[in-house]
C-alpha cells in the first residue's frame, strides 16, 4: 500500500509530501486509515532531534485516530471498520515483566510511533494491534486524538499513584496536557488548582475545571500555599524553582513530572525528608490505561479544546504550536 | 527532680557534667530513668549546630532505653517500672492531620528530643507519653536503644511504600543505619544487596543479611546492575552520582534517602521518566511504627551491633563516631 505522508528530511526542516510503500502486513499488526492526528510537543522535539533519537525522513504524528483497514494474522480484538486510536507507542516486546504486568508503557523495548517508524501525519499508519485501542461509541473523532498521548500522560499518574477524590492537586502549566489534566482531576473528585503565570488563562482554567488558580510567578502566593497539595502535576518542560514548589506539598505529597525538562532537577533533601515527599516522572500509559481513560473521558465529556488545521497546512500548524499560540491542542484533519 | 546530664556549652564543644532541675511532671508526660542511650550521627549534627536548630547547653541523646519512673495525669498506657524507649521525637501536637492519621513523625509541630529539650545523655529524660514505646519482653536493653532512631528510620520506608518480600533492595552505606537495614530486609524476605566501597565490610554485610555486595566505587559494577532494584535505600549523608544509581532501578523503582545529604540532589528527568521512577526521603517513624518494628525485631532477633562506652567516656565515644570507627553503633551505658 502506498502511504501519502508529510515528512521532514532533516532536523527542524519543513514538512513536505512524502510517499512511502507499506509492505505486506505482518502477524499481529493492523493498518489504520488516519482521520485526524493531534500535534504534541514531542513531535517538535523529534522533528528537531532534540533527544538525539530521530531518523530522517521523519513523519511525525502520534495522536492518531481513524479506522482499521487491515489486520494481520493473530489479531483478534480489532477488525476492519473499528474506530481506533494510537498514541506514543506502536509496539511492545510483549514478554518482559513490564508487558506481562500490564505496564507496556514501561517496556524497555517499546517502539515509538515516530521513532524509527513513520507516524500519523499520513494517510495510513501501521502499528502492533496491542498498542491500538478502540474508541468508545460517541467520542468525537475530530477531538479524540490528543487523548492518546497528552490525555493518557496526565491521566496515568492518577491511576499509578492511587490518587483519591479527596486529594488536592495542583497542575503546573495549562497547555495541551494541563488543560486535559484540569478536566480529568475535576471529574475525579479532586480539589483542583491551576498554576499559571498567564492572566489570560485564569478564567479559562476555571472553565476547564479548576477550583482556583495560583500565579506561579508570585513567590508570595507560592509561599502562602505551603503544605497544601497532595499532588503537583507538572506538565512544563522548563526548569522551575522546585524547592518552592515542593514546599506547597503536604506530608507524603508528590511532585510528579510528565514534562521532559532537559535541565536536571535540583532537589534539596530537606525539601523531601521531614514531610516524606516524593519526586517522580512517568511516560504516557499502557493500552489498558488508555482504554480506561477513554471510557472515563466519554462518561465525563472530557475532550481537548482543539484547533483544527488541514494536513496540507501542517507547517503553519507547527509554527502555531512553536509560537506557543495553541489553545490548547492542534489537530490535523487528514482523511475522514 | 535533679537530672545528672552531659552537655556541651557551644557548637562542637566537649561534653561535661551538667545538672538541671526537672520541674513538676505535666499531664501526659512521663519520666524515664535512662539505662542506655545510643549515639546517632544526628547527635553530632545537633552538637555542631550543622542544621542551625541547636540551643546551648545541649544534652544530646535520642536513642534512649530505660524504665518509667513517673507518669503525669492522663497517661494510661505506661506505668512506673515499664521498660521503654524514646527516639528522635519527644512529643507531637496530637491534633493535626498527620497525628490523627497515625503519621506523628510527620507532624509539623513535633518536638525533637534534643531540639530545645534535653536528651538522653543523662540520668533521666522527660517526654510526652505518646512518643514513648514499651519494649517487647526479652529485647536486650543494652542494644535496643539504636532501634528507636536508626532502626525505625530504615524500617519505616518498608511500611510506607508497601515493600514486598519479592523486592530486590539495595542498601547504600553500611553503617549505623545500613547494618540494621540489611537485617530488616533479610527478615522481610527481600533480595538484599549491600552497596559499600569498604572491602572490610563485604563479609560483615553478608553476615548481617546481604545476599551479595556491590562496590559502589566501581562504575562498571553499577552499570552492570542496570534495572535491577525495586528500592535503593540510601543511608549516607554525602552526595553520590545519583543518575548512575537511578539506572540500577527497575521500572517503578524508588531511590529513598534517609540520610540528610546537605548538597541538593541533581536528578535528570530522563533518569525518572521512561521507567516511572521516584526519589523520596523520610524521617524516623511514628510511635505505632516503632512498636511494630520492635515486635518484628524481637521475632527475628534483629539487633544493632553495638560498642558500649560508659557515659563518663562520652567524649571518647563521640570521637570514635566522628572518626568513622563505629562498628556499627555506639551506645552509652548510663544507669541500668
Amino acid at each position: 500500500m502506498q502511504v501519502k505522508a508529510y515528512a521532514a528530511q532533516s532536523a527542524g526542516g519543513e514538512l513536505a509530501p512524502f510517499d512511502y510503500e507499506l509492505g505486506a502486513i505482518q502477524s499481529g499488526d493492523v493498518d489504520i486509515e488516519v482521520a485526524y492526528c493531534g500535534m504534541c510537543h514531542s513531535d517538535l522535539s523529534m522533528l528537531d532531534n532534540e533527544w538525539g533519537a530521530s531518523e530522517y525522513p521523519i513523519v511525525p504524528g502520534h495522536e492518531v485516530v481513524g479506522q482499521i483497514v487491515a489486520v494481520g494474522d493473530n489479531v483478534t480484538h480489532l477488525k476492519p471498520g473499528d474506530r481506533v486510536g494510537l498514541g506514543w507507542h506502536a509496539g511492545y516486546c510483549g514478554a518482559c515483566e513490564s508487558c506481562l504486568g500490564g505496564d507496556h508503557n514501561l517496556c524497555a523495548d517499546a517502539q515509538g510511533t515516530i521513532v524509527g517508524r513513520h507516524g500519523g501525519f499520513a494517510s495510513h499508519v501501521r502499528a502492533q494491534a496491542t498498542s491500538v485501542v478502540k474508541l468508545p461509541d460517541g467520542l468525537d473523532l475530530a477531538k479524540a486524538g490528543p487523548l492518546f498521548c497528552g490525555g493518557v500522560t496526565v491521566y496515568n499518574p492518577l491511576k499509578q499513584f492511587g490518587i483519591e477524590p479527596t486529594a488536592r492537586v495542583g497542575v503546573i502549566g495549562i497547555g495541551g496536557l494541563g488543560h486535559l489534566a484540569l478536566q480529568f482531576l475535576r471529574a475525579w473528585g479532586c480539589e483542583v488548582t491551576a498554576f499559571t503565570s498567564s492572566a489570560s488563562k485564569h478564567e479559562e482554567a476555571l472553565t476547564l475545571g479548576a477550583h482556583d488558580t495560583l500565579n506561579s510567578r508570585d513567590s508570595e502566593a507560592l509561599a502562602a500555599a505551603a503544605g497544601r497539595f497532595d499532588l503537583l502535576l507538572s506538565t512544563v518542560n522548563v526548569s522551575l524553582d522546585w524547592p518552592s514548589y515542593l514546599q506547597t506539598l503536604r506530608p507524603k505529597g508528590r511532585l510528579h513530572l510528565v514534562g521532559a525538562t532537559l535541565e536536571p532537577l535540583s532537589i534539596p533533601v530537606f525539601s523531601l525528608l521531614p514531610a516524606q515527599r516524593s519526586v517522580s516522572a512517568s511516560p504516557v500509559g499502557s493500552p489498558a490505561t488508555i482504554a480506561q481513560m477513554l471510557d472515563f473521558a466519554a462518561r465525563h465529556d472530557i475532550l481537548p479544546q482543539v484547533e483544527e488545521f488541514p494536513i496540507e497546512q501542517v507547517n503553519e500548524a507547527i509554527q502555531h504550536l512553536r509560537d506557543g499560540k495553541a489553545r490548547y491542542r492542534v489537530v490535523l484533519k487528514v482523511g475522514g
